[in-house]
């Protein structure tokens, strides 16, 4: 918080705090935790639309495990990787994400998704929570 | 591919490979290899849905991080991150994600952003790449 009681009580007031001045640490903060609120109000609403998306794109990646099961194709495919990560980096510099950022994110993924490739080839443990309902 | 010159001509052709069935694991094959493409399209568009939304977030959490810093607030919190893991578990189940899974995923997303506050503290190296443009 901060005291300014030194300041003279006829300075203007804030227009973005709604308070008197004499307190604009106070005022400030007040102010800082509204657009706190306000932000992570958005980033709610886009972490939402993520899990939305990662949930459609397991759906996909489990049609893609069950496929390579059946053909006894590999779980992981260091090529196909590699081009989404060469793509990846592209999307991330067009659209301000750190690419850096955005290769350790798809390798996060990629991980989780050959993870669950080895478990559709019975190379792991079975976990019917997340697999179950889209075997049948 | 697989040959079927041995193969009479009255013989059925298979309605999926387009192939007849006297290859019918290359006729899989190649149907398989199809299908996987078709997935692999979806993918890269969910992929590509991802990294925008992702660059989004990040905005969102830059501006946060700006004023956690001009207020002097600790880049992590951990009872905001306790809401959001809650939350995410929930909304995966909804949505038929592994919450376990969901929730590897917002530490990823909240370790990367913290490592961003740090650096907006200046408690950091500097990254202008990813920062700068936003900074000004």
């Amino acid at each position: 918080m901060g005291s300014d009681a030194q300041r003279p009580p006829q300075q203007p007031r804030s227009p973005l705090s709604g308070r008197t001045p004499d307190s604009p640490r106070a005022g400030d903060r007040e102010r800082a935790a509204e657009l706190l609120a306000e932000e992570r109000r958005s980033i709610d609403n886009i972490d939402a639309a993520l899990v939305h998306l990662l949930a459609e794109r397991f759906r996909h990646t489990q049609r893609v495990g069950r496929l390579k099961a059946a053909h006894d194709l590999p779980p992981a495919d260091p090529e196909r990787e590699a081009q989404q990560i060469a793509r990846l980096h592209a999307l991330a510099q067009e659209s301000g994400l750190d690419p850096v950022f955005a290769e350790r994110f798809m390798r996060f993924i990629v991980t989780e998704v050959i993870r669950h490739h080895e478990r559709l080839r019975g190379d792991g443990p079975a976990r019917p929570a997340d697999d179950g309902p889209d075997r049948t």
